[in-house]
């Protein structure tokens, strides 16, 4: 039996004369790349150049919406109200696809950054407002989201085709959640097991928790990191695992 | 014999608390809307809100791009590469268009604002970006600038329906040029006069110069002003006096 | 027996072309000025200028630090770290303090904006942050807070002069808190029932909750709104209404 | 004989998570460290950190105060009236100030960024702006600006301490000026050239110019760049290299 599963990474995070990311290399090893949108990272001249780069290695392409919070990347909690999400939210995708248009291409989902990911995942409110948001623009986007979440329900709910995100590098809890942060344990630092794991949820849909049972979750997607010291000797390792274990990484478009 | 010409108005530029310009009594009066983008003035809320407000009253919209300086309100000249325009323009366009999907609208135009239009109406590097912006996101568009200058010659070349603006509350000079601001008898503060003006500039495609001679002009579409405490005033007494002069305000896109 | 309170309101909340509340009236009636800084409104022309009417009216000036959030004008939670928030609070209160000192005055106070300053009411890291970023610039600022907040406590264990301040068109509940917006009864619409109120906190210092028993609070300073149809004559009875009571209106320094 | 010249090196450019320039090790070398205000870049943060670190190894602080333009790193020409340049040195240098005295160190000078040193360096009505606003500030400061130019003759006619800037990496033009970086010839780029040209300028007052005829100007201080891959060697041999060449690199305020 063969198995697809998306490689997704986050880019366009560079900004003016900041340089952020390895997003040429990288695209060598994703199927999906989540372009910056100019509110937490990114600006007009990342997003074109970034939108071309993805294009020329036929790789698809997704709106990243965050919270506008540039000094701190937006991995801030901020309180919106759910219209504030909708707004913001299309306004991001909009920005993007007239780059992608422009270049001739398809875009192909939205995965929203940072604590706006975050907090969407537990807050239905927050959920609902993004896939109204991607609904209202565009019926055939597809909705990242952490597997299991909210904001998958939302999607499904709304009639978006859904992608369940998973974490190589992160533990996961009995219900299905990612371990926060803050606590010990939240992080896998081997690659070997990050990607023995990951192997596993694609195959069995599973996960063992740190609680030392099994968890079941969908992975349609994996999301690695473009920034970091290993994060192109990660990305070609868990590609290259990824197929030997009969795993095919496949634009998410073509699997949900 | 009848005429027709476009009533165009600068809208949404309201900034979060910050309330400008009477956007909703003026969509009474006006045939197009240009609506800011989020660089020079306006945010996401503002931007929902007025491409509501334009379609409900049946109001052509357009993308209202500017500089990304809230500060000047995109006033003040800022020297930028011919990429760096043509990125700002697209991101801009974007952004406002998946609004104007979102609530099942159609973008009828482009008009830049302010220093961006004054630059390109003499700069046909800034003219060309700016042209090629709006063709390669779509080139159905209609492209407004300052009539005969380097704007409405760079959308021509590359293939957009263009529309040419004339001012009504301005002195024109033989050249066709607008007088400087900085210099006296640029403002026209009388509106009969101004009016006056105008019907002629439609009807005969001509206007008296300060130096006492007609200049030829074309005159697609009219701008007026929403800011200001008599812009309501003059709105209605501009749209009555056309209407009176035979000349039926209409959506430029079904005029050039 | 006389009696002495501080009358403080927001002022210089204006942005480039966006004019906000009517501070050069309202400096008429008022003891402080909290002036922003340009982050969750204000830019240093008005700073500029904001400090320049002040001091010609004799009017206390103070910093009025927020969020880095324009578009919601500081009112939205962020949530920062105490790091975070010690340096956006140093940073503002420096920025106002240039203009200050390029007219030849002395910065008297501190009030926080917002959602910062209601965070930092119930916070204590929040509140510390800000104490010690107060006392870091200069220990002999006077520090406003939410009468019997963290705030107070925070700026009175590092050292500083604190000044409580109550809210004339607040309800408050038995544990001495504002009722919360969100709640039916928390906003008193009654002018003359907002001052009665005012003064018999001033004089008394107890003020009628909603459970209808007193609370006990401190009143050093009273928040007048700058915004608003009826900010201006609300200035001039409240203004009015203490004198006849026995209160004189006083810049704070004079009073903790 | 022995002479002395202030090395002097742009640093706090980091904006949030992204980092630029090798500010700590940097610091080793230089006599002045010009910090970033959070316009053209830097951020409460990263201002606070730079001026700790400078205060660290003995490095006087400059503010760096520039356009606000994060998108272009405030290089590209912006068109302020003289108030409004007023305003923004005086905020920004009002920013810095508040870390330099929350860490007991002293304010030594200021440096515009980019653009508006440029601008500033040609146009006396941006020149008289600037030294006005560092001298309203405080008459102590001392105004860096390009050799010769109108940022010096401003600065010395309203009574300030001047500083009187060389490039070691650019070539000159006859009338002391530099060759525009649109030029041929405008660099130089092999770094012995460039310090045997520096010490000639410091110890002689003359620099060869690309007419091969000797200009005279006055080195205060020399700019060295803290980003680059060579940055930090660059740093090091030409501060080995004035020693060498009996030249102390010494803080400006001792020398001018």
């Amino acid at each position: 039996m063969t198995y697809k599963v998306d490689l997704n990474c986050d880019m366009g995070e560079s900004f003016g004369v900041y340089k952020l990311g390895r997003d040429e290399e990288i695209l060598d090893y994703v199927s999906s790349a989540n372009i910056a949108c100019g509110f937490h990272a990114g600006d007009p001249a990342t997003m074109h150049q970034t939108v071309r780069l993805a294009l020329e290695k036929d790789v698809a392409i997704g709106a990243h919406p965050g919270f506008q919070d540039l000094p701190g990347f937006g991995r801030r909690n901020l309180h919106l109200s759910a219209q504030e999400i909708y707004d913001i939210v299309v306004y991001q995708i909009g920005a993007l696809s007239a780059f992608v248009n422009a270049e001739g291409g398809i875009l192909q989902h939205v995965k929203a950054h940072g604590a706006l990911y975050n907090m969407a995942a537990r807050d239905a409110v927050y959920a609902e407002a993004i896939a109204e948001a991607v609904y209202d623009v565009n019926p055939a986007l597809i909705l990242y989201g952490l597997a299991g979440s909210e904001l998958i329900t939302a999607g499904n709910e709304i009639g978006l085709r859904t992608a369940n995100e998973v974490f190589s590098d992160r533990t996961y809890q009995k219900d299905g959640s990612l371990t926060p942060r803050s606590e010990a344990n939240a992080l896998i630092t081997d690659s070997s097991e990050a990607i023995a794991r990951v192997v596993r949820m694609v195959r069995e849909g599973k996960v063992m928790t740190l609680e030392g049972i099994d968890a079941e979750l969908k992975a349609d997607t994996i999301c690695i990191h473009g920034d970091g010291l290993d994060a192109l000797a990660f990305a070609e390792k868990i590609s290259a695992s990824l197929l030997k274990a009969g795993i095919t990484p496949t634009k998410v478009s073509e699997i949900v």
